[in-house]
């Protein structure tokens, strides 16, 4: 819907008519708010909702929500479109321009019982719907959530201020991979404090239905059975390709659609955007996808200002993330040590502990910087924050330094903001940049 | 004190004597936390001390307290010292490096009674320790804050915690003169929202005392009387150069003493650090006096790094600062529209209110940012920003990007954190960006 709107906003409905093709009921909502319906702590669906379709039509887009693409036919220019009701009326609509933008969809590893009713994924309004409705039954007491990356952490809470018996499985050490074992150990310490169960260095191999088709325990490479009346995926997304594929728009190597800066496909006239679409990552420089919601409007716009006659490029991501546990903030720009041996680079790290605020000021809260920097250069290679309320969008800082591939010596000069009620005298963020420039140097030295 | 602990830590005690100076009680403490101190929300003046002189002289620092440099002789490479008692001990100290770090002096116009006893400026702990001493006495009811930039603000505040009668008068449209007029407006209600009265747009005339030499009333341009029975001087510092003027060491254009990029002085062997020396402004190419404690912190170590024989610069300053009036957070970086004018750039602005939190999260507050970009470039120049919790520390995103020189519309292609607890999908300040890049665009097509 970004697209539609920004080339709307640049040609008239005379000029260029616009259909929107949407299975579900909604538009231009926030998937990511999402966990916070579920948990109560957002009273009402509608609240998510940016712009309703009825506000789009007014816009002069066609919007035409319960209906499903199903075929994209190239040489004929046109599209297959099934009405989600019980008559699934189909027809084809013609188009000279098209922008694919089906988002991602669960990770369903090939399991027993992963398909069972009953096992959720939530990607969609209408998935957070539906899991949403099956909690209010109040015939759930018991939900495990496979996989404990954001998505999971964030319904594994929201489940748990619901008044659930909790429990997240998750393969890794610690939980959310993109994050650090040594960070991630704190995410572990604030999701058991919540009193969610949380089972780590563990697959899920089987998912164990009864005898009406629905959950009853979950199986784990560990010999665990955990039991089961609600069963969540939280394994990560991938991108929602299949239609493409059949239709042949290519792919990349990443496995999403593959597309230029000003975000066509190979396909002339085919555009696309999202959570479908590979991205460069601006530090590994390989092709990733990465589902989120900033980097999707972020495409969408672009596609629909060049489609508009515009001139408009997506620069590519550097894998900023931010999330909350309870009152546990986390966050994390560039790249992991994980990430980046793969990509190849050799990197000192530094770790810092320090304050929200000057430390006498109140409400003063801890936080902790990690930085990788790489040897020799002292660029910055990525950064991760947890800590307390008002730590992690510092990262946006961060986040900033290595878009422009700061040395951390350059970071430490920064002329960031002080006052008490807002850091201490060196920001948290210079005092981690000092400390990982003090390694680089006694690395250069040896 | 940042200085001599970055040299001892190259250079032993056998290697390199280091003897301090200082008129006051104390040492390395937070000059920025006295307001806070004075209205009772940091309990303790301890607390405000990072490091006592105690501490650093276990650290091989030869701190002479409550001891008065009065006379630099740069040809017998000396200093004279007065001990601040009774007896008043002169000696000559001699040196083979001198680090000049004064400080600044409360800017005092010469209007009658401005040197009244209870006519207080605060810029030292000694200074803070005065005031609060007089406050606690009970005796004062009404003061009257002669300036309302950021300290000014700050003790009106603390005076009005303390359940005093404040005024606070500034001769601008609205206080803080380095934040433009349409983000000031916030502030002037902030203010009078506190229940202190501000007067603006007159300026302070003589300060009337009574038979005890002390005030009784302030008197201004726009003909008003206002009682007081204290005051204080907010109306800026100046640097604290009278010793170095006397001893022959340099000025630069701005007032402050001239130093190079390693904080060296015109004078083989004299460094200088901190709110007593100039700076390059690294958007408008002039040189500077900002007194702020990052900036002494940075040019400390600098300092020290460099005479401990490592190598060391201090690249400049963009202006960033930030300050908060009750609960509204004020943040500026870069140049204000005014600034921007002086400085001979052409530009468009642009302001854009949003939340800090996307708005369906509890706890969503307002922000305001406005920026200016320059004409046809689309470089940030400068941004301001002003809102409630949470708001003002995203100056730093922007500091950070003035600092490499970003255009708006690469700004707006930032990969920064998104999560609904802490940001709309669209930060606020990429929703700002984009806004100022429209304003870009529209003005080199006209």
């Amino acid at each position: 819907m970004s697209a539609a709107s920004q080339a709307r906003k640049r040609r008239s409905p005379e000029d260029l008519q616009i259909v929107a093709f949407e299975k579900g009921r909604a538009t231009s909502y926030s998937a990511c708010g999402v966990p916070y319906w579920i948990s109560g702590t957002v009273a009402c669906e509608d609240d998510l909702i940016s712009r309703s379709p009825a506000q789009h039509r007014d816009n002069g887009i066609d919007v035409r929500t319960r209906t499903e693409v199903v075929a994209i036919d190239l040489a004929a220019r046109t599209v297959r479109a099934r009405e989600v009701d019980e008559h699934g009326r189909e027809y084809d609509e013609p188009f000279d321009s098209l922008v694919y933008a089906t988002g991602s969809v669960p990770m369903r590893p090939p399991i027993p019982g992963i398909d069972a009713d009953g096992v959720y994924g939530v990607q969609t309004l209408d998935d957070g719907a539906a899991l949403r409705a099956e909690l209010d039954t109040g015939g759930v007491r018991r939900v495990v959530i496979v996989g404990g990356g954001y998505i999971g952490l964030e319904i594994a809470e929201a489940c748990q201020i619901r008044g659930l018996d909790v429990t997240v499985i998750d393969r890794s050490r610690t939980p959310v991979g993109t994050i650090d074992p040594d960070i991630g150990a704190f995410i572990t310490d604030a999701v058991r404090a919540l009193g969610i169960t949380l089972v780590l260095s563990e697959a899920v191999v089987a998912i164990e239905t009864g005898r009406d088709g629905r959950p009853v325990a979950v199986h784990t490479d560990g010999e665990r059975r955990l039991p089961a009346d609600l069963v969540v995926l939280g394994l990560g997304v991938c991108p929602n390709t299949a239609l493409a594929q059949h239709a042949g728009i290519p792919l990349g190597t990443s496995g999403g659609i593959a597309v230029d800066t000003r975000m066509r496909t190979h396909v002339e006239g085919v555009w696309a955007a999202g959570d479908c679409v590979e991205s460069v990552h601006r530090l590994s420089g390989q092709r990733v996808v990465v589902a989120l919601g900033t980097h999707a409007n972020k495409q969408g716009r672009v596609a629909g200002i060049n489609i508009g006659g515009g001139y408009a490029t997506f620069p590519g991501v550097i894998g900023t993330a931010v999330t909350k546990v309870c009152d546990l903030e986390v966050a994390r720009t560039g790249l992991s040590a994980a990430e980046a041996d793969v990509a190849g680079y050799r990197y000192v790290t530094a770790s810092v502990d320090s304050t929200t605020r000057a430390g006498y000021y109140p409400g003063a809260q801890p936080i902790r910087i990690k930085m990788l920097a790489e040897k020799r250069t002292g660029r910055l290679l990525g950064a991760q924050i947890v800590g307390r309320e008002g730590a992690a969008k510092r990262i946006d800082v961060l986040a900033t330094a290595i878009w422009n591939e700061m040395g951390v010596d350059e970071i430490l000069a920064l002329d960031l903001s002080y006052a008490p009620p807002f850091a201490p005298v060196w920001d948290p963020v210079l005092i981690a940049a000092r400390k990982a420039f003090d390694a680089v140097e006694a690395n250069t030295q040896v």
